[in-house]
């Protein structure tokens, strides 16, 4: 059998454009013992996959040329040679893209719940969810009546963060780009305020929006933005670091106010984290974020784009700010 | 009676001058009930008084125009209206640069141990020391086997800093300014390397002296030392951040690299603090302090400069990298 795989042409130089993705069809046959055979359904598209594309020395081993790219998946299984997997069930792991695969079934965790938006388990129930959770609870640690700020939080990870805050009886403000967002965050999200780094008086707004300094600044962004909300750290801010966005496509290191005279004046704690050192807590934190999703106490914004072909515009979407919410490409009809 | 004393005659702009101090004669009456009537002995002038120089937000409240700096003082009893204090006894505390003054008898400690050079309570056995053991053991956390680098590494802080880091096993490499001061890191203080940063190849030498990486960079500089050391990084790597000397002075805003990348590259901690955050251990740790000095595990270099005229002068080769060692002033010639 013949399916279709997505792999990666050439390393990225600044923004990834389509050329660095190529499609090529390959040859499938049955699963072996211990594997099973999937049908990817949903395919996530995250920021930090930009990182893997290149190739310096960072958390994860680089993605190789001429190999598929490889991500989170949310797939049904096809056929199975694997105790504890059965034909028809939902499962999700980091797969390759890849319209149909084979799979170890050890890297395959199963999906009981299905009677909610599958695409879920890539986000909230999934690693961004997660990151948002142990990034903020683990790190970030906000107290009641302390000042949260998070950027990109109209995102997948930054409104899980500020809902998680605001759950928390933190003062939440999110950073976002343009109106729509920023009211999505107020209105829709709960947060405090919502402040529109694309304003003209960004500075001025954020500062208004702080009156009482930032405690934790969940930091997803970097760049001028981060610049302008170190300038209100209280003693003892915590500032998890869990992405910088607004570089990952720069091709020269960026420069910027450097940030140790902040950090000791306001005896700050800053840490960068990826989320699977949580592994060990991933289960609890699961159970706690799927609980909030079904009282409504977290809401989430997924943006689908349709077709297996559309994986490398999605991608391209994460780094323009066009996306909002949750970026995954639905990429079977059999759902 | 009358007596001398130093005040802050206007805030420096850049690099402090002379006239920014002022000396003028001033009146001392005898003690109130509860107070002590003390001759300093040993004034220390220490980097991070630079910051109360200047107006602007910080951890401690500025140093008033026409009033006397204050700082680290050992001195001698010489009137006490006070329980607990009598004549001769040797006393430390933050007291102004004055020559005799009367202090409360709360902010004076007793120093019973007076057979070791008294200058030492101004350093290793002081605030220094202090600084350089909590700053290390409750932030940077250093293993057997690990890399712990430091910066300023044959001042009063890095000094100590590097021979604990030894005493817990950890290879230890120490940059410093100069071949008499990297010479004297691994001859008389046991480090593993020392890297003289105005060498023209210092990034090199730095590279060769971290073959494995850098576990623990306790920061005392910033500036372009410390963008060097964060390029070997390890994961989990930690930062204390004790002081940016390299940027005390500046009137402008400096620019560097942008620091977020890398601390999420090497999932890394970077903490600023102050010493006195950590006063619930101050006992313990003056205790294993003094015990080190005592077995000659750890060793000091203290510059003394004669004459309470010379504060100004001891001052400002803080920032000149012209001092070798914790620099005190001798203001008397009773000691």
């Amino acid at each position: 059998m013949k399916t279709e795989r997505v792999v990666l042409a050439k390393r990225p130089e600044g923004m990834p454009t389509a050329d660095i993705f190529r499609y090529e069809d390959v040859a499938v046959t049955h699963p072996e013992e211990n594997e099973i055979q999937v049908e990817a359904l949903y395919i996530s598209v995250d920021p930090y996959m930009r990182g893997r594309m290149s190739d310096s020395k960072s958390y994860v081993t680089p993605f190789q040329i001429d190999e598929p790219l490889v991500g989170h998946v949310v797939a049904r299984v096809t056929e199975s040679k694997a105790n504890g997997f059965e034909q028809g069930d939902i499962v999700t792991g980091m797969f390759p893209w890849q319209k149909v695969v084979n799979i170890e079934a050890k890297h395959a965790i199963k999906v009981t719940q299905t009677d909610i938006p599958l695409y879920l388990y890539l986000s909230v129930l999934g690693m961004t969810g997660q990151t948002a959770y142990h990034g903020l609870l683990k790190i970030g640690q906000p107290q009641a009546g302390e000042t949260v700020v998070v950027s990109a939080a109209s995102g997948a990870v930054g409104s899980v963060v500020g809902q998680i805050a605001k759950l928390k009886g933190a003062y939440v403000v999110g950073i976002a780009g343009g109106p729509t967002k920023t009211q999505y965050l107020t209105e829709t999200l709960g947060f405090d305020v919502g402040v529109d780094y694309k304003a003209e008086d960004f500075s001025e707004l954020l500062a208004e929006a702080v009156p009482n300094g930032v405690d934790v600044y969940f930091e997803n962004v970097g760049g001028d933005i981060a610049d302008e909300v170190m300038q209100h750290l209280n003693q003892f801010a915590r500032i998890p670091v869990c992405g910088t966005i607004s570089n990952y496509n720069d091709t020269e290191i960026e420069y910027g106010p450097r940030i140790q005279p902040t950090i000791i004046k306001a005896q700050a704690l800053m840490q960068g984290f990826i989320v699977a050192n949580y592994a060990d807590d991933f289960a609890n934190a699961s159970q706690m974020l799927a609980q909030w999703v079904q009282e409504g106490k977290i809401k989430t914004k997924t943006s689908v784009e349709e077709g297996f072909e559309r994986l490398p515009n999605a991608f391209s979407n994460l780094f323009t700010g066009d996306n909002f919410g949750k970026q995954v490409v639905k990429v079977s009809d059999n759902v």
